[in-house]
This record gives C-alpha cells, sequence and structure tokens, in this order.
C-alpha cells in the first residue's frame, strides 16, 4: 500500500450505470479509476473482465474477474476484487504478487443461493420435480405422500453467509436447525444448534434435510459418504450447493435407486457438467440444476457485488483495511 | 334431530386405528357406533366409504365420503360427515332429505394445498419445473433469471382456510399480501390488504404471485379471462389450486405462449385430468400436477379430518349443533 493515491489506478470492470460511476467517483476521492465495463452486461447472465492493454502497466486495483494470465500482465498489481465468491485460481501462487489484497464478494450470493436451496427443498417435498419431468408426456399420475417442513429438521453442513441464510428460511416455515461449522462456539443467525464436524455423524440421524453449503477443500471432500448416507432416514432429503465434490456421487446415485433416501436436490455436481452417462440424471428422485443458484441469476444479487466493490473503493482511497480479505496461498 | 340417543347408529368409515376407535367410542357416550373402516387404508392415497347392505336401514350417521346412490339407500340418514372439503355431489336436491345435516372436512386441507402453492410458487421463480424437465436429457443448460418472494406481492383470491394458510407462508419469506374476498370488512390471518371481488381489475398490476383458491362457482367461472392477465406483470405467476374453471385455459396458454406472464402452476384444470392435446403440457413455463395438493398426501390432513369428525360425533351424541354445516339446495 505504498502508493500514493494520485500514482493509483482502479481499473472498474463492473457494469455499471452513470449513477453509479458517479457513486465510485466520489468513493474514490480523486484516485483515477478507469471504468471499461458493458452496462449492457447488466442483467445478463455473464460479466466479462478485460483489461485494455494500455492500461496493464498502471492498474493497481483492478474490480472483476480477470483472467490470472491478465494478472501477471498487470505488474503494479496490488488488489484484485473479484465478483465471485470463490478466488481459489488466484490463490494459487504466481498469480498475484506477494502481498497483493485479494478481497472477494462473498455475502452478494446468500440470498440467491439458500433461496435456490430453499425451492429445492419443498420441490423435493411435495414431488414437484416428478411432476415436471411427466408434463411433456401430459402424465395425469399421482405420484405419492409429500412432507412438510413444519416440525422438521435442517442439518446444515458450513453456516457461513448461504447456510445462515438457508437456516432462517427454514425457521421461517417451522423447521429446527442445526449446524454444523469448524468452530461450534461461534453462533451463526438461524442456527439453533450449532455442534463442530466431529459430531456430524452424531446428528445425520435427527435431519430431515441435510444441506451443504461447505467449499471444496481436502477435509469435505466426499463428506457425505456411503456410510454417512446410510444413517439418515429414509424420508430425508440432501440438498447440495457448496461443491460437488462434497458428495460422494456414486453413494448417493446408489442410495436413491435403493431408495435410501426419500431425494436429493444438487446444484453442483462431481464433475461438472455432470456426465451424461451420470444414473443421477434419470433417477426421478433427484432433481439437478447446473450451478445456477449463485451467480448473478438475482437482481439483488449484482448489487450486493456493487455495494462490497464500492465499499472496498472507497478503503482504498482512504487507505484502510479492505472488507472480505481472502488469503493467498504458499 | 328427534332420535333418541339409543336409536342413532354413526357408521363411521375412517380408517382409525384402535386408540382412535377408543376415542370415537367415549365421543359417542353410549350412542351406538359400527366402525367399518379399513384400518390398512391410512397412509394411503385413497379411503373407501360402503355402508354394510345390514346396517343400511338403522344408519342415521355415516362418516365418510360413501356415494350419493348409498345415501339413498338409508331412510335415517340425518347427518353425512365427509372427508372431503367439496360436497356439491351431496347437495343437490333428492341426495340428502330435507332436513339432514350435511358436514365436510374444511380446515383439513389448509395446510396440504397451501404448502403446495407455495412449493408451486417457488419452483416457477427458481426455474425448477424447467431445469427438472430437462433432467432425464442430462441438459445442463442455464435456463436464465431468477426471482426472490423477497419484497414482493401475492394476490390471493379467496381467502378462506387454504387462502389463509398461503398468505402466512407468503409472509413469512417476506412477502406481502392482498386478499381478495366477497366480504372485504372481514379479515384473515395473513391478509395485509383485504379488497372485495370488485376491486379484483384494480390490484391485478401490484401481484407478482396471483394465488387462485375458490371454489367453483357460476361467480368464478373463468375468473381470470384474457383481459385480466394482460393487466399482469409480464414476471408475474399464476398459481390454481382451487378449481379449474376458475381460470380461462386457453387465455393462459396464449399469455404463457406469448411472454406475457412468467409462468404458471396449476394443481387443477379445466377439464381433469388435463386432456393430451392441451398446450399447456407443452407449455416449459407451466408447471402441472395432478389435482394432489389436497387428498391425504400430507399426514397431517387426515390426522385433521379425523379430529373434526371425532369433534361432531361428540355434538351429535350431546345433541349440539354440528361444526363444518354445509347448506343443501332446493
Amino acid at each position: 500500500m505504498g502508493i500514493e493515491n494520485d500514482r493509483k489506478l482502479v481499473v472498474n470492470c463492473l457494469p455499471l450505470t452513470e449513477a453509479e460511476r458517479a457513486q465510485f467517483t466520489r468513493a474514490a476521492k480523486g484516485m483515477p479509476q478507469e471504468f471499461v465495463g458493458d452496462p449492457a452486461q447488466r442483467g445478463s447472465m455473464n460479466w466479462t473482465a478485460e483489461i485494455p492493454d494500455e492500461l496493464k502497466a498502471y492498474a493497481t486495483a483492478v474490480i472483476g474477474n480477470i483472467t490470472p494470465e491478465t494478472c501477471a500482465q498487470c505488474p503494479r498489481l496490488e488488489w484484485l476484487q473479484t465478483w465471485s465468491a470463490g478466488v481459489d485460481k488466484y490463490q494459487h501462487p504466481g498469480i498475484l504478487q506477494p502481498g497483493s489484497m485479494l478481497t472477494n464478494a462473498t455475502g452478494a450470493y446468500g440470498q440467491s443461493v439458500s433461496e435456490h436451496m430453499f425451492a429445492m427443498m419443498w420441490a423435493i417435498m411435495k414431488n414437484l420435480h416428478i411432476y415436471a419431468v411427466g408434463n411433456p408426456n401430459a402424465a395425469w399420475q399421482d405420484a405419492g405422500r409429500v412432507i412438510s417442513p413444519d416440525g422438521k429438521t435442517a442439518l446444515i453442513i458450513g453456516t457461513g453467509d448461504i447456510g445462515s441464510h438457508f437456516a432462517r428460511l427454514c425457521k421461517s416455515v417451522g423447521m429446527s436447525t442445526i449446524g454444523i461449522r469448524r468452530n461450534p462456539t461461534v453462533e451463526a443467525p438461524g442456527i439453533d444448534h450449532m455442534v463442530g464436524f466431529e459430531s456430524l455423524d452424531d446428528v445425520l440421524q435427527y435431519a430431515d434435510v441435510i444441506a451443504m453449503c461447505v467449499p471444496s477443500t481436502p477435509s469435505t471432500h466426499h463428506l457425505l459418504n456411503a456410510e454417512r448416507i446410510a444413517k439418515l432416514k429414509t424420508d430425508a432429503t440432501v440438498i447440495n450447493a457448496g461443491r460437488g465434490d462434497a458428495i460422494d456421487t456414486q453413494a448417493l446415485a446408489d442410495a436413491l435407486a435403493n431408495g435410501m433416501i426419500r431425494g436429493a436436490g444438487l446444484d453442483v455436481t462431481e464433475p461438472e457438467p455432470l456426465p451424461a452417462a451420470s444414473p443421477l440424471w434419470s433417477e426421478p428422485k433427484c432433481l439437478i440444476t447446473p450451478h445456477v443458484a449463485g451467480g448473478n441469476h438475482l437482481e439483488s444479487t449484482e448489487r450486493r457485488i456493487i455495494a462490497i466493490a464500492l465499499g472496498n473503493v472507497r478503503c482504498y482511497a482512504n487507505g484502510q483495511s479492505l472488507d472480505n480479505r481472502m488469503p493467498l496461498k504458499g
């Protein structure tokens, strides 16, 4: 952070309106800022982040998910603000220079991802995924008993922004919530009862819904395996919107085929896209969505991403510490 | 009600457990009661109601949806308690004798039907019906933007047991609710703002969700017609779990095909089953379920039906007025 404000340059790739650009300009307090985002991408599924060649030598800060190669082309880059929550690809050694600041958009996706999980839970409890599949065949056929979430228990594995949002949605419709996190002495809104990962095996039996929203780390790989699935209620519903490899896919497919659980709603799979040969595609009890729970599918997500970036531009201009700092590896 | 208790006979077709039969026996206070229900039907989709021939001459009360023909075979029948909410077929002249009492199971279905409507709303807001249809084809394909119910407005047409339950679910996730009922001075739990049917055209423009739960009457036939659909927001979702003919099917199909509204979730159609040739079956924006929101798909519905019947047996034995009285026609 040894660079004076007038030698700093923020290259802002957000697709901003005129009014929002004015907000960012005010936040920068005279610090130079180039707006290179395409406003036409606002409301679209994908935002592109590209640094014009003539700015690469001067950019000290970039807002946007530029490629790791582009990072290497910006010798003065000291701060990267992503619009994603996941930043794995920027954390590896050699992408950002040691001492650089990496900040993400954690907090922008909680509502979107948790609501998607909640909708999947309701769909499976009410057999809607089964009815929907039959619609093109004009199938007027009863799919059997349904479940009410009222009075049921959700086991939420990973209680950060997304898990806590999901827990509050569950409680709003009469559910109880058990949370699992690394340090169970830290509370989270919406969680009635917090336990550590070491207690996972003891609480599986209570879960009517198992909601997984953990990142991909060595300790979460195949966290939900055959042994643990066997401990679930036969009416349990598994929801995963974290990372696909937190579930042993084959074990889940077997459990669904054998009627060991009620159903599964997966927004993430292992691998992605899920191969066409996967038995999960044709499993009636499984509802698959193509990693769309987050992204900017919800209008409010865009507003939150922009608000996070705006706050950090203000901090950067003032020489204050940034929010949402993520560590670099190695 | 001129019959003495010892000359009364309740023929109880409910699929009761032993403990529940004992409860009904206590409620009857010495009044004769024959249990003819099949306990094995508990938890199944369909309950059958049949009166053994030798009891038809003596039955003064029947609990169960016997056929209208059977009613005529029971000359002393003075009370029929159905396990359905709809009782149209028993209200026609000539089915029950004038002065007979008809009581239904209103109140048993509010949770089940409203939760089904709520699940359909979430599915359509999050494109889950579109993803589910693509699952058997291994379609890993983004279906576009989604909606959050938070901050949105539900217009609930028909604010009885079901509509009021639905309103409370909506409010629990941050929605506002407008209710439509015949007499808008009567409040209903969960409804923020009640208006009369004459104001329907004025409030359609505010609705993000239109939830229809009205019975089939001449005044509700094609209540949602082309003209009214044209007044809806282009992002509006229509849900119908009342009676199919409350919506002009062709007008709805046209609106969906032309992108005039976001989607529709229909548990009731006109006619039922919906003919295979209906364009709604292949409309991606439409989610159809085969009139399953109610019935006894939810365990708690069975318990509520039994509780309503139990209360009325107690009243019948005591010579008190019965709950859930429905008028006979003509």
